[in-house]
């Protein structure tokens, strides 16, 4: 019944399988290997700041040795995600092996004085620059190498946030806007396993966060098996996500090129940026929007984890971490965006749940993932991390959340390499 | 900070996300209530059949009348599921508005006599069909009557199956093999809700299915997060329910070539076919292939719910259900393939648990996911579906098995309309 030629193609697609395997595991055990170091040293300094809250004094100059840094050492590994997604849609010059050393270095240096930043940058980093190095000592062919760099960011997304299915489809979202495309599905996939099970097997863990049960009554529970009401508070909650997505990347986009426009020497901007985030913290008088956002300082602080529960945040917290973290980065410290979105989404969907009387929790779950979608136009990969981190339960919320977040972001994510696929008025 | 333009985008995508949500409206709410019908009548006649075993001898004088049915008043209407993902790649002549009755008649027709056959091929068509109609009616061009029956399979899919979000993707993955586009998402996402919650407003309800907790120890428990012994025995499962899925759609195909081959009259195939199931049921000795497979006609019956459970399939059942289904819908009789393609996926998984010594009820989810995925090339809207069905805890084996699967199913699956985007070979 089944033609040869059928099984041929099967023998083929598993000898592909196997070639892909056997690529991936050196590579993504090296990626995930660097990004448990990562997370090691990023948890030392950030403790190691808690206790030593001086060390805040000390960001200006911190900015400064950023930024020689990467002036003499960096060629142009400055453009961080966007060569690597450029690399992958076109292959040039190639990534530069120091990339992942010096975001590495320059994030760890970053948090440890204070600057409000992230962590996914320099694990998608990470990724590219060891693939691109891995790429070229295996010989691979262009077509090949944008593969196997898509595989490590795959790789260094899912280490990271310890979440293997979300970094796959991330890196194959985060490509193009409005299009997923299953080129690279299978090398990602394996990738973003191996490297969370490497640093797993570091023994490197992550933050585990709770939806609590929800007790609200739904008044239509006899005839639906969703609450409308709840939905309705869900989609007018997610526009908010989707705008302050917008207001997120227009903040950093917009602050580098007044910074550069003010400035006319680029190395005063680390010194004024860090300057800001000290006069900042001083008129605020605490230190709850510095740094990752994810431990608390002290009893009391704001955190993503405080946001999950009622009393969590304050009412601005978002937008001062929406400032903070757009100062920090647009000056020249370095740290992915994703973390300080987490933080932005989730205190904003603690605010929105007290103004729309809707369960504290959830909705700081899906500003957690909403503004995240919005910013990197990457609805379904947050669809999967919302699963991944927060269990299936409200996968359906999740899913609304992220693609209305996605249609009220506008085109200009915090990647600017990105190309456009579908356009949002045509979805 | 944010440019006038940026906010009159936001405003345009409102209108834009407006309009589309009340031209979903009036049609998802037709589909889901047509889907309701579809159900209810389906129970009706499954038990009554129960009731009523003799009525297995009339299926070949059924499939007659469902024969006569399309040859007079089909039009293009048995071109099913394939005819509509033809008009949305290439809107031609349209789909009949008389494709939902008809369809949903002789399945109803081809259950109550006993065939194998399953629900999503007719709530799909019901779905398309809707759609089509409606689009005349708001007069909409040829693109937007593309979104809009996108958006009917998606509420068709969802209804059926309470699965909305599924429902969303599985319509916008089933189009292209290896690329999904956003560009009908958000229809998707409201005409499958809206369809969702109006098959629940009309009190009709789903099966639920539950994995069982899994106790077995993982020896690597102290290093890696995931159970890699666990990890590599769902692999070696996948590859072969990619294969269950491969003999699926090629038993279908050929059957009916080789059906239309031998005999001259096509009346005769139908007739054939019916013997055909008869004789089978006979020489089994057990009612247990025919039909859904959902409710248990007796105790001790194997179904999909009882394929959850160690002994509730037999070694073979996969396998003859595969045949049972093959002749059905090869001989004329409508219905689905998919809820046959979850019982074979059950069953071969529960036989598979045992070979492999691994939990059952993990393999018959991963089964009934993914030779689904494998013969209709959808596996992130199976991966979804495990979510949604079973719950987020195995989501990374839910998306292994469905990839998995999903290369080793070949290019033809049970659709031949679908096109091909990216090559499984190259992925």
């Amino acid at each position: 019944m089944i033609d040869k030629i059928f099984l041929l193609e099967q023998v083929r697609v598993l000898k592909n399988l196997l070639r892909w395997t056997l690529i991936i595991l050196p590579v993504s055990i090296a990626i995930g290997s660097m990004v448990a170091l990562f997370l090691w040293l990023l948890h030392l300094c950030i403790h190691f700041r808690f206790e030593h809250p001086w060390l805040l004094y000390f960001l200006p100059l911190a900015g400064l040795l950023i930024h020689f840094a990467y002036k003499l050492y960096g060629k142009n590994a400055e453009r961080g995600n966007n060569l690597i997604i450029d690399e992958i849609h076109e292959p040039g010059g190639g990534i530069p092996k120091r990339m992942a050393p010096l975001v590495l270095l320059s994030t760890v240096v970053t948090h440890l004085f204070g600057g409000s930043a992230g962590r996914e940058g320099t694990a998608v980093q990470i990724g590219g620059s060891i693939a691109q190095a891995f790429s070229k000592w295996f010989g691979l062919n262009d077509k090949e190498t944008g593969i196997l760099l898509t595989a490590g960011v795959a790789a260094g997304f899912g280490a990271v946030f310890g979440t293997p299915l979300t970094g796959a489809i991330f890196a194959l979202e985060v490509l193009t806007i409005g299009r997923i495309q299953y080129q690279a599905v299978f090398p990602c996939l394996v990738a973003s396993l191996i490297g969370d099970l490497t640093v797993s097997a570091w023994q490197v863990h992550h933050t585990s966060y709770r939806i609590d049960a929800i007790d609200i009554p739904n008044y239509f529970d006899a005839y639906f098996s969703l609450n409308p009401l709840l939905l309705i508070k869900v989609v007018i909650a997610s526009i908010a996500f989707g705008l302050a997505s917008l207001l997120f990347a227009q903040m950093v986009h917009r602050m580098k090129h007044l910074f550069l426009s003010v400035f006319s020497k680029t190395w005063i901007v680390p010194m004024v940026g860090g300057l800001t985030i000290i006069l900042l913290t001083f008129i605020l008088g605490k230190p709850d929007y510095l740094s990752l956002g994810v431990d608390a300082e002290y009893n009391g602080a704001i955190t993503i984890p405080s946001a999950f529960q009622a009393g969590g945040a304050d009412t601005w917290s978002w937008l001062w971490k929406t400032i903070y973290t757009s100062v920090t980065l647009s000056s020249g410290f370095k740290g992915g965006e994703v973390t300080p979105l987490f933080y932005i989404g989730a205190t904003l969907g603690n605010t929105l749940s007290t103004l729309l009387d809707a369960p504290v929790s959830l909705f700081a779950a899906l500003g957690f993932l909403a503004v995240f979608a919005g910013a990197t136009n990457t609805p379904l990969a947050c669809t999967i991390m919302g699963v991944e981190l927060f269990g299936g339960e409200y996968v359906l919320y999740f899913a609304i959340a992220c693609y209305t977040a996605y249609f009220f972001s506008g085109h200009n994510g915090i990647y600017s390499a990105q190309k456009i696929g579908i356009k949002k008025l045509d979805a």
